[in-house]
C-alpha cells in the first residue's frame, strides 16, 4: 500500500469566506499575530502496490479540482504504519 | 511571515461519505488500482513574524477539528516564495 496525497487550495487571488471566518474569530481567541487563515481540502489516495502520481494527477484533474478557481499539488506520502 | 499547516483528517474509524464516492467514481475513469480515498482539511495559517506551532494546535483545538470525530496534525511549512 502506498499513500498519494492531494492538496487543493483555492488560487490566491480568490476569496476564501471560510478561511475568513476563522481568521475573524481569532482575536476573540487572543491570537493576534495570525495574518491570514486558507482552508482547502487534503485528499489520501490509498494505492494498492505501487504510489501512482501521474494517476494521482489524472484523478485530481478529473474528480478533485475546480482548475477555475483551485491549484492542487500531488505528493507521495511516506507511511509510518 | 511563516506558514504553519493543519491537517485534520476524520479518525480511521468514521465513515467519509465524501472519499468513498470519489473512490467509487474511480473505475468509470478506469482506475481500478485505488484502495481507499479519504478526504479531510488543510488549513493554512499566515503568522506575522515566527511560526507558532503551539499556538496553532490551540486554535485546532478550539476551532478547525472535531476531536470526538477528526485527527489533526501540525506542521511548520517551509515556504519557496
Amino acid at each position: 500500500m502506498a499513500r498519494v496525497v492531494v492538496d487543493v487550495m483555492l488560487k490566491p487571488e480568490i476569496l476564501d469566506p471560510q478561511g475568513q471566518a476563522v481568521a475573524n474569530a481569532l482575536p476573540r481567541l487572543g491570537v493576534s499575530d495570525v495574518a491570514s487563515v486558507r482552508i482547502g481540502r487534503r485528499v489520501e489516495i490509498e494505492f494498492e502496490g505501487e504510489a501512482d502520481v501521474e494517476r494521482a494527477r489524472e484523478i485530481a484533474d478529473k474528480l478533485l479540482a475546480n482548475p477555475v478557481i483551485e491549484d492542487y499539488q500531488v505528493k507521495i506520502e511516506e507511511q509510518a504504519s
